[in-house]
């Protein structure tokens, strides 16, 4: 490269933006290619099924801390990562790959306790694991997981469906995986300060669950199947719940409302939130990591819905020129803004 | 984990003797899983076509060094390395995803730079570029790409088919690779003292042009299925002609004589061997990163392939107990060794 060429710093442009930028021009020429980037998975036609494929990179100290992460969790935590965007598709994995570059601090008992929870997934998903790369690195460590999954061509649920007058719907609850995350820096915070204390980790068991052993929403892609609902769009909740919500919208075309007082939070997350001192909606809307599936359905089938506590209805879809917007509990409505999030993701 | 476990240094058994280890338990469970962990790509099931995944991951100050290699070369090898993969399968690449892992230091520009070697490589070779991760990292760049392709599942070779009798072929030549590392190594030195010193590249424009912009064997599958020809077993030259020779013998439980004369090498990498005081014998070896096709074929399809010099015959298979030797031009026998790679693969 020329040393005259302006440089423009990543930061400048967001993540989102360099995506943007580096994949604009991209024509896809193969007709097995359904869907390049831009959803949670890629989509490939193989006749009768569709081969569905997502990729996760996670490297040490941006994606996790190992001063308070077990290597176990860490390893099935990579894995439901990537499971998840394979249901938010509304399609089932049935293999993946996984690469590590480790460097020479991480013994091979190290190594094989992260395998361990990477098997564990495998054998509570039903997921083969079937190869990968295992190689150096200079400094940390580097885990890229990728998914492959199956549908059918006419059960894929894509992020660009959504229509006016469509409900909004969550899977479980929000925000947990978050107060998880800020007890555990809190935590860690104490420990570094005086390594003699004991963690106090009582009473927090499921947001902590959240964080360190997350699962991926199969069984909601089982219960649609079984009550023969399609939802109109899907996207899973990685990076919080507006940032999500918007590429729905942007990708659908359509606006939304977005209830405040629907949101279903735990009490945990309440609880820790008011703890140290942070607005509960916070952690809900751009907290993120939670793994559940956002998704809109059609008015006809959201009887279907009505009586399973594990969905939510949490909002309304509209137009699009009425713009993505929080409605608050005391009445005002604000503009969705995706914020909380560290990286961005092209599929 | 308890701090009184045992602790093994993963250079204690090795990259290969990891992977051994954390696969070792491995049981597929879906009937779309044709093949896991232990060939050049995993395999799946779809009916009419077999669907062919092949993954890698590259550090850097592991596998490149951006002293000396532009960002669009390390693009284009990065997917170079990955189709090659999937070639070895007898297979055609059809789409990639691509994730990042970079450092604050790379400005937007740069990243632009790679991608215009991904794109390339693409283009060149009729591949959609349909996802991928884009992630910060503390330190450097990760590039982790992955690579889709078809194949009936009759033309599939795998690395466990060779017979005694049959003749061990590689395509191209070798070692070129490996000396276009050691100049550039060279003269990064040279650099590194005398910031103001030219390189002196002049004259070694092919070994450079193996090392820093390699061509994945894509022809060579095409020329198989024009003369109807099916290697009993294939793999691609990516750690070294030796390590990948055992691969085969180990895969397809035969042994092999390897004939020292018959070496394919350019007139290039003898020179520059002979410069730098290297045997070339261990640049072809050991040196690795040609991304050749080493296959073997039945006797009967020799005759098909005698007249093209892009082939050479190198060896025989023979029985397993006789194990795997080079016959050198002196007349000794010796035993091969894999030497060369610092990276294990588990497909």
């Amino acid at each position: 490269m020329s040393k005259e060429k302006k440089q423009t710093r990543i930061s400048e442009i967001g993540e989102f933006g360099l995506i943007d930028r580096l994949t604009q021009h991209i024509q896809l020429k193969n007709k097995s290619t359904l869907k390049g980037v831009g959803d949670d998975a890629a989509v490939f036609d193989y006749g009768d099924k569709c081969v569905v494929f997502s990729t996760d990179l996670l490297t040490e100290g941006v994606h996790f801390n190992l001063m308070y992460v077990p290597l176990k969790h860490l390893g099935y935590k990579s894995v439901i990562v990537n499971l998840s965007d394979i249901f938010a598709m509304n399609a089932r994995p049935k293999q993946i790959t996984v690469s590590l570059a480790i460097s020479s601090k991480f013994s091979v008992e190290a190594v094989e306790e992260l395998y361990s929870g990477i098997h564990l997934a495998c054998e509570n998903y039903g997921v083969d694991l079937v190869g990968g790369d295992t190689t150096g690195s200079l400094t940390g460590l580097t885990i890229s997981i990728s998914a492959l999954g199956e549908a059918r061509q006419e059960a894929l649920v894509y992020r660009n469906g959504a229509k006016p007058g469509d409900l909004l719907c969550v899977s479980g609850d929000l925000g947990g995986a978050y107060m998880g995350l800020q007890l555990l820096e809190r935590e860690n915070e104490v420990f570094k300060v005086n390594p003699n204390e004991q963690p106090k980790l009582e009473g927090y068991d499921y947001i902590l669950g959240r964080q360190l052993k997350p699962e991926a929403r199969g069984d909601v892609v089982n219960v649609f199947e079984k009550l023969k609902i399609k939802p109109t769009s899907m996207i899973d909740i990685s990076d919080g719940l507006s940032s999500e919500i918007l590429h729905l919208c942007k990708n659908s075309k359509v606006g939304c409302n977005l209830f405040e007082e629907k949101m279903p939070m735990d009490l945990q997350t309440k609880k820790m939130a008011e703890e140290l001192n942070i607005n509960p909606l916070v952690a809900a809307l751009n907290g993120g990591e939670d793994y559940e599936l956002l998704f809109t359905i059609s008015p006809d089938d959201a009887e279907k819905l009505k009586n399973d506590p594990d969905f939510t209805v949490i909002g309304e879809i509209t137009e699009e020129a009425e713009g993505a917007n929080l409605m608050t509990t005391g009445g005002s409505k604000i503009e969705l803004q995706a914020q909380g999030w560290e990286h961005g993701k092209m599929e």
